[in-house]
């Protein structure tokens, strides 16, 4: 039975431990975060008790840790969790910074320790249904693919001042689902953005609706389209065309309640947001992960998806800043 | 290039008017219409002159008669049209006494004219797509039948005295749709009814809400809800049940339009009344009288199935008065 | 923490468990059942021990039962739990006795024991939407209630002889349902059945499709339809008209892919049964249980909604049996 | 009763023919095409006679013009009927050449003459209802709009040739859709392009999937995608967002009914192809061409809006070629 520790006991980091205690054989031993009162609450809820970055990794009974604290933690837990030979599970981004990305991933593979990245989408049951049957051949090899992806609001600007801009804080989870689903490289990026839904996220330097087209080595087009602020709720959408057909990938709706009154026939709004859309998602996905340390089988979102949706989300943000196509 | 007549010139009557003047090598040449105003408004406008009832009959180039006039005319002018040998297209009911309707369907039979009654339904696109897909064998055996039959508002009290009531007024298409979609004969009827929209309804002796079961000969089972007012409009949808499988045949839209705002997901209610729901099943229904005629070939929905329908009504109407399951 | 004891293990028994688990505060003490592999297997997995009927009831700790044995033994347990003060959790039906069911209630209440029978599409997240905006007046008072029941499959032939027949054993959650939804109660019933899917069926003087309609107390309308076999899966929907329009209730899927090639444009079918589509009811059901034990609100499933679905079971068994309209 | 001369007597000349013959008040006095039985045929079934193009536009009695024949003929019969100071409806393009549409556009104005071009989008159902909707504030103001245009099958290697290229040929009605809904002019345009569907296509010199991006000079973005062969039929959709939700323009089907069996619900395909899915848009298109010259009032799809289109399709084009983010 192997003992996890935990970082972060924020909005996600409560997510990631409800599942975590779930998996059979598995003991949430520490929960670590710089807000005491945060650490312990949810060391209470499941049993464990507060820990210290420095007693996690000394800890030989810790065999794995899951990293949902702040972004700028992400890599130095990263390295220090592949030194001490500890599988790793850690929330998207890996890093801000490509290059720091990237050493981070050559360190995790030359440890040769398990590392799963958070792009959790490859886990909700509709997108994993729509890649499945990509595989199986129903609509032939994929041409197309558009994403919609929209949040219902922007987060606080002093929040969006340190998250690396809209390509990296919000499409990034987009390019993943742009490699998955067509399996192929990007050859060109071309991304324009602009501030509609508030100025305040101009004020910062980033936008707020933005436009991406992908052109894949193999000649594919994909094409992202996003906004920060969407009305009616979290749209997360996407579709691929080939040559036999199009798979779509919709929405889940909170109930399947249909009104018919004298305005309108209305159903369900998407459901709010990612912990509503992705509960599923985030359970999945950590059972995967210990799935896959129990067994020994690979992980599907790896350290290398991380390190190549960031590369796609700088070559979006140089193609939006100098207004030009980005060759990759 | 067969003349025609036309009785009634209104509401239905211009209806048929409009599709009859589309038919290749057919003329409007006379309008009937008690109201000599609106008979001579609906010929003008179809370059055809204002008749009279023993004028249609005592021309001979007068090869066909459409009967839009009302339901008390029916069974006099079928019978008429049979004698002098014109091919007939009746709105319906053939009429309202059971056994008068049994008496003109002989003499439709005994002159052999082609006659065909106005369930119009059967030349709906998406009711007849579901009928020929059963069929094709689709869902195979159908064994149940659910029909959904509501209207957007009651009509005016002083119509509803003089319709025979709703089973005769307003079921009597759902009657036909039963007998053409499962193509069994009714073994018993079960019928009730309740005065829930308006009790004006009541005040006349009619129900304005019904739940009708048929079982069939062959056991199959049938049942039918409907209500005179459905605040978002005309309701028109049926379900058929087989041994693969089921069939739905649902409402039409006016729009393909979706709105997603802070509110709800909704698009467009079902067209408004069986006006728009049917204009193009009247369209086809026209077409396929006079293609019939052209061709020779049997006409779908004939004085029979008028006849049949209304016995169905008959027993319905029974079974709620008499508060009891009625055996054919 | 109350401890908990749960008769039963056989797949009912584990959902139930399994759910009761995760209940804040709760402790699964024993596990009984008279396969002894099965209560020990159920047992180990939740950490629980094997218990007996007798040793479950003698032992103070026990605040609460579940009891998810097989039918016959409902009625006995529900009394002795009653005499031992411990809370219950039944599945339905209460017996498949209407007199038998009623001395039970009666002694319940005498006992004053808190009582959930597990009606539990009464949780499930559409089904209870859709009663909570009827509740909040979105469609104005309620007038006709339209019921969708569909199983994949029929049960064996051996379940179906100790099975009540369908009207007890399958429809009784509809007569819930109508209950609850109509929020009325019943003045006639009128049902009538066939064997269509299944020969078997009749061979033990059952049917596998029905139709049934009820008149309530204030005129409303309901009717229910429903078959042992839906090539397409498990179909559970309801439609209700008011003054104001409908609120229909729909079937859920596993997900949303859509998919769109030469053929058609299809959609996933329904979730397969009723493990899967009341999946999260039965969680919410468990979940309200323990709230209501916690906090001493009422339980929104007692044992008279038990009683009176039967009352109708037993009465739509009658109408169809006999051939005649029963009145309540 | 204004006389009218149609030009070409091709596949879209029927549907012209065919829909100018209902108008009330209008008579089709001549036919011209260069293919004389085609002509003798289109004539014949509308009671007018073969005429010449000289013959048209000397003739005093023709107020209007229907011009359906091939794209290089376009501009010229454009500019002949401004001259002679007779009506014009003209299919699209007005020309392949930007230069030369502009000269045209100029010599309308300057004739004073009334002049529809053939954007028949805009006249859908669908279509023209989501602009209503937009127009009356329910979105609030339009930030990002998604053109999806696919059609079910690229045409022969001949017509690609002679087409101008997928930007001129089959964008240009999205491009019109992108100027008229968002009612914005184009500050950028980028354009990328595929031959994924039939190496043919490439062979020519032209591409077969597109993605195109377009900045308006409010910031607001536009994106469009397109393929020349959607296996499931034409593809006829686009989504606006707004401040305060999104509207969503869906495909017609044929009908409405649903299928569901064992393997999947399905629904029906959209219909086929472009004179299916607009028959209703060829049908009010040229209602309100007469509407408007009776009442004098402006035409909604005027050469100007041509002109754009066409400007765009060029900046597409040489997006697309040069590799370049094209400036307007």
């Amino acid at each position: 039975m192997p003992d996890v520790a935990i970082f972060g006991a924020g909005r996600i980091g409560k997510i990631h431990a409800g599942n975590l205690v779930r998996q059979p054989g598995v003991k949430l031993k520490y929960v670590v975060d710089p807000d005491a009162a945060a650490a312990k609450a949810l060391a209470a809820q499941h049993g464990a008790q507060v820990g210290t970055v420095e007693g996690v990794f000394a800890d030989p009974s810790v065999k794995a840790v899951v990293i949902a604290s702040s972004t700028d933690t992400h890599a130095d837990l990263i390295e220090r969790a592949s030194h001490a030979k500890k599988a790793i599970f850690c929330e998207k981004p890996v890093d801000l910074d490509y290059a720091r990305a990237q050493r981070c991933a050559k360190t995790v593979r030359d440890a040769g320790v398990p590392c799963l990245i958070g792009f959790q989408r490859r886990y909700d049951p509709t997108f994993a249904a729509a890649k499945s049957r990509i595989e199986a051949g129903e609509i032939g090899e994929p041409e197309m693919l558009v994403v919609t992806s929209r949040d219902p609001g922007a987060p606080p600007v002093e929040y969006l001042k340190r998250s690396g801009g809209i390509f990296k804080d919000m499409l990034i989870h987009d390019f993943d689902v742009f490699r998955w689903i067509l399996d192929d490289d990007a050859a060109t990026v071309y991304a324009t953005g602009s501030v509609l839904t508030d100025p305040a996220v101009g004020s910062v330097g980033d936008v707020d609706c933005t436009a991406v087209t992908i052109r894949t080595k193999k000649g594919r087009l994909a094409v992202i389209n996003t906004t920060r602020r969407a009305a009616y709720g979290y749209d997360q959408r996407f579709e691929v065309i080939g040559a036999k057909g199009m798979l779509q990938a919709g929405n889940h709706k909170p109930t399947e309640v249909v009104s018919s009154t004298a305005q309108s026939v209305s159903a369900d709004k998407p459901e709010h947001f990612f912990l509503e859309r992705y509960q599923r998602a985030y359970a999945n996905e950590m059972a995967h992960f210990f799935e896959s340390l129990a067994k020994g089988t690979p992980i599907k979102t790896g350290i290398d998806d991380g390190v190549k949706a960031l590369q796609l989300a700088e070559a979006a943000t140089t193609s939006w800043r100098e207004k030009r196509i980005v060759e990759l």
